[in-house]
Formats: structure tokens, sequence, C-alpha cells
């Protein structure tokens, strides 16, 4: 730290992603990525895109905007235009927008005490105060106690970590019941088995929800997320996104989004894939005696009655095989293994056979 | 605005960058873009990221950030690690950063009153305070005005929208009178013919350099820039991005970067022809009237005595020609033209010859 460093950041403790090895000596199953290339069309979309790169790119985003309303019109049956969604770069960056919109000292942030780690993060860089409402003792959330939670609400759905949703139903509960807050619902693992709730944005003005082109759209390296709501909620981030860095989205990453939205059917039937080596792996993880959340991401938590999760991570590595370890001492047993191909869950399940 | 929106923000006035026409239909000229293409190395390289897509881009930049730092101590004679460096998504993103952590309420914010635009906004957005000391009746900077400023300050050299520019030792003489406050220099425009205060980081804690691969280095579509200092003040702004946004470079743009550093000498090419246009451009402007201001950046800045600044820009408009105009009352007379090919620039001539 330097000796200007504003008094407002002394304490902060930043956000650490997970390790991102360069060497790709591992099999790497820690920061839920897509295991499948990204759309031969986004790529040819990107590659026209360099040929473009010596101009600023639309700061409005327009194209990509306009794509995506239309895209996810079609998908969820609602009516939405490109004053509906906000594009970003990388979800990170909507739902930090979020909290510095929406929380301040007068407006707690609130969120489950097990999910995406960097919500205090991105509170206490925005000064607000946050309470975060423990999960039920086998990690749900329970929608009653979001009630009237008295903040903006941050909800991930399927959860981080465990990967256990709610369904469209019970979020709309808590909507209802904060209609003097915010809700935020970050999606960024929807599209493996979760009910949506964009149909939902045309009925509450106070409903953001966030997705993410990284996951299901095999797009990680290209950082593109975006939040949708209501034409006020999307102004306001708008706001801040011009106040900030207009020129969020660089000109490649624009046109790779525009691609991809164009093979729906490509991002489709990879998720059908996860979702099968999903399946697989929880199958053959509960041979090994694992005990595993019901997760409907791309990814399972999971621990074993008779293996410390840290050592597992450690054993798990020194083998080749690079999973997410958290030390919250709540979640300190399990790991979070990103669902990849079969071969890799494969390697994955062998390895476990021979270290337990 | 939502009924959601924090008070912090409800009187802030975004930014308004320059126009981006998506039409192709003018000769552009009014956002400081390189008329020449991107390095071929720095496409090349990018191209090669895009089969990389699935996988998060390394947070930590290390690559580039190596590159850049072997690159700039080459360039400039100093001694500099990857700890010197900071990748950001545009220059626009350090020069926020440097507002976030250097500026609050208690310590506000001093630069030019004419400037980039960018300043009072940033430091809006943040909650600080700032004051613009005004630039002399001939539009320079006066060194002794930022003697002792009491603020951080943010000082654009050369100077935006003026071009002028003030020599190493001047802008020493700012750092050494303000050892208690961080000295922002936004070399935006250096590589136009301006003395760099880089060889100065070593020397000066308190001094924070930044500049951009969106002008010299034709690469503004790709949002890369980056700010270089002592190891703390390095640290400082690493411990604001990765509170915000961790993943703030993507793959794509962070290999084109790499491939232009190795391809300087088609850079430097490149500003020499810029060079050499805007001496032609300033020659034939003189030669219609116009009077400007001593601009060693990509641009010239001009007014004609008998003809209005804000109908210039409207006639240029209609005559395919998009320049810029700032409707601050101490410069509305003038317009900011870029400086383009020289074909761009015959072509603006010829098209002035005929408006006035």
């Amino acid at each position: 730290m330097s000796r200007f460093l504003s008094y407002r950041f002394a304490d902060l403790e930043p956000y650490v992603p997970g390790e991102q090895p360069q060497d790709q000596q591992y099999i790497k199953l820690n920061t839920n990525e897509s295991p499948y290339p990204a759309s031969p069309k986004a790529c040819e979309r990107a590659r026209d895109a360099i040929e473009r790169l010596k101009l600023y790119p639309d700061p409005d985003c327009k194209a990509l905007a306009e794509s995506l309303a239309e895209y996810l019109a079609g998908k969820y049956g609602v009516q939405l235009t490109k004053d509906n969604v906000l594009l970003t770069n990388g979800s990170d960056e909507v739902l930090n927008f979020a909290f510095m919109a929406f929380c301040d000292e007068k407006t707690p942030a609130v969120f489950p005490d097990i999910t995406y780690g960097f919500y205090p993060v991105f509170a206490d860089m925005n000064g607000a105060p946050y309470r975060e409402i423990p999960l039920t003792e086998d990690f749900r959330i329970s929608p009653e106690d979001y009630a009237k939670a008295g903040g903006t609400l941050f909800i991930a759905n399927p959860n981080a970590h465990t990967g256990i949703a709610l369904s469209r139903d019970e979020v709309e509960g808590i909507i209802e019941s904060n209609r003097d807050k915010v809700v935020v619902v970050d999606e960024a693992y929807v599209d493996f088995g979760c009910e949506s709730c964009v149909p939902l944005v045309e009925k509450y003005d106070n409903l953001l929800v966030t997705q993410t082109f990284s996951k299901s759209r095999s797009m990680a390296g290209a950082r593109l997320g975006f939040g949708i709501a209501g034409r006020e909620i999307i102004s306001d981030l708008n706001t801040i996104r011009n106040s900030t860095n207009p020129y969020n989205i660089n000109g490649m990453t624009m046109a790779a989004g525009i691609g991809v939205l164009e093979d729906d059917e490509y991002t489709m039937s990879n998720c059908r894939k996860i979702i099968e080596n999903r399946q697989y792996t929880v199958s053959e993880l509960k041979k090994l005696g694992f005990e595993l959340t019901d997760s409907i991401g791309n990814f399972v938590f999971m621990k074993h009655p008779d293996y410390d999760g840290g050592k597992l991570y450690e054993d798990l590595k020194k083998a080749g095989i690079l999973v997410r370890h958290f030390t919250k001492e709540r979640i300190a047993q399990y790991n979070r293994v990103t669902i990849g191909s079969r071969e890799q869950m494969e390697a994955f399940i062998n390895t476990l056979k021979e270290i337990i």
C-alpha cells in the first residue's frame, strides 16, 4: 500500500479469483469454464473485427444489444428491447455497477453467507454495509428469510458453489416482498437446467437479472456479461458505465457476442452435454461415497465423510487435476468441481479412485 | 433514473464520448484514432487467442505486463519490472482507478480548466471535490500554478484538445513541489512528439504515468491502456482492480498487445507519418487564416477569426467530415481535428476551402 491510498480502501481485501495457471499442465476443473470451444460463428465474427481494431468500438454496443434483446425475447417469451439490456466486461462488471448504483451506507447489500465470494468485496468497495443470511443446514436458500430484507438483494440462482436453485416462483416471492429494493438475480449458471427469472423483468421494476457469456457460451476469455431489467434500472447502470468507462466492451468481443447468439443450437447442445456429464459425475461420485449438493450448475460441490477437503484439493492438484477449494469454515470440507468433457470427468473419477 | 439509484449518483452527469457513427459514411477525424490499421503482428496474435476463448484470461496479465515493462525499459532507458505496470481496459480505466484510489472528500482532484473532459466526471463519480486551474490566455499550463496544489494532480501531457505539451523538466518541477500528493501524467498522446515522464518513475514515488494502445498503436477497438509507477502505487491500483473486475483485459486484447510491442518499428513509422501529416495540415490551415495551438498530439485545435466554431463543425459534418466540437465557452470557437492519412487531410483541407 502506498502512503497515498484513500482511507476508504485501506482495509479492502480484494477478491481472489481461482488459479489460472498459464502452462496448461492441469485438467482444469476449477473456474467453471466450458470444455467446448467457442462457437465457430463467434470466432469468425471476432476474426472479422480484428480488421477494424484501429477504430473505437460502438460505446452504445447497439448491434449486440439489439441482437441480445431479440435473442432473450425469443428464448424467454418476453418483450424486450435494447433498452432492457446492458452489456458489460464480464458479469462481474454489471454486478459491480449494481452494488455502486443500488447500495450505499444507507442501503445495505443482503446475500447468503455461502454464495459468490465477490459480493462482500463489491459491498466493501462501495462503502456499503452488508448482511449475510445463513443458508439452511443443507445449504439451501430459505425464501422466507429474504422477505422484507431491508437492503438490495443479491441472489445467485443457481447459487454459487452449491449449485442449488430456487424455482422462479420462489424468487418471485422474494421480489414481491422487497418491492422497495432492487433484487439482483445472478444467473451465471442458469443455462445448465435452472428456471430463469428473465420473464419477470416485464412485471417488476425492482428486478435485475445478470447473465454471462463465460460459462454456457464458452467465452470466458472474451469477457462479456449482461444485465436485463426495466429501462430505468438499465438507465441507472448506464449512467455508472458512462461515468467510468463508456468503451467497456472491445470490438472483438462485441462481434463474438453477436456470433454466438446466431449459433444458439451449438450453445444448447453443449449445455445438454454438460448436463449429461454432470449426471455421470454425480453418479460415480456417489458410488465413491461422496456427499453432494443438488447442483444444477456446470459444477458439483462435494465432500467425502472420510477425507479432508483441503487435502483432497492438494492430492488432486498433485495428480494434475485442478479443482476449487474454499477455506471458509462452513464449506472447508467441500470442493467445487467444474463439469468438463466426458473424458475429463472420467479422468477425474479415476484419479479419485486412486486417491481415496 | 430509477427510484432505487443511490443518492450519491443522483446528480451525476456522465461523460459523453465523441460520436461513433456505425455506418462509415464519414471521414472520421473526431476521436483521435489512427488512420493506419493495427500491426499485422497484433492481429496475428489476436487471431491465435480466439482459439482459447473458452478459458479465462490470465487475471495477472503476466506475459503482457512483462513484455510491456521490458519494452518501456528499453524505450525510455529505465529499470522497470511487471510490478511497475498495470494493464487496463483502455486508459480511462487506469484514470478512473487513480481517482478512486487517490481522491476522496478529503483529497480533491486538481486539473486544468481545459483538458480531458472525463476528469470532472471521474471526480464526481468518486465523491471527490475538484479544482480547475485555468490555462493561460494562450491555452498553456503555467507550471507555477501547480506548485503545492493541495490535491491529486491530473495533467494530460500533451494536453487534451490543445495538444500543447510541457517539457519533462517542467513536469518534474510540478512533481517535486507536490511530493505529498500523487501526480498523474496522462500521456495518451505522447508518441507524436512529446517528452515522456516515464524516466521519472524511478525517482518519484508520487508519479503515475498513463498511456494507451488506442492512438499511436492503432488499437482503439481493443481497449488497452496502462499505468506506469512505483510498485506501491501499482499495488494500490491493483487492489482497486481486483476488487472490481480482476479479469479486466480479455484474452484477444492481451495477445494483440504483446504483438504490437513486438512490432514497434511499425508503430514508430506510423507516428512519423502522423507528424508529417500534422505539419502539412497546420501549414495549409494557416494559409486559410486558421489560428492553431502548438499541438504535438495526433490532432490540431483550430479556430477561424471569421467563422463560428459550431457552424464549422456542422458544415464539415454536412460535407462528410466529422471533427470534434466542444461547447464549453472558452473553447466554443475551436474544433479539434484528428490527423488522419495524407489523403484524408487533403480532403479535409479541400472541403474547408469550399466552406470558407
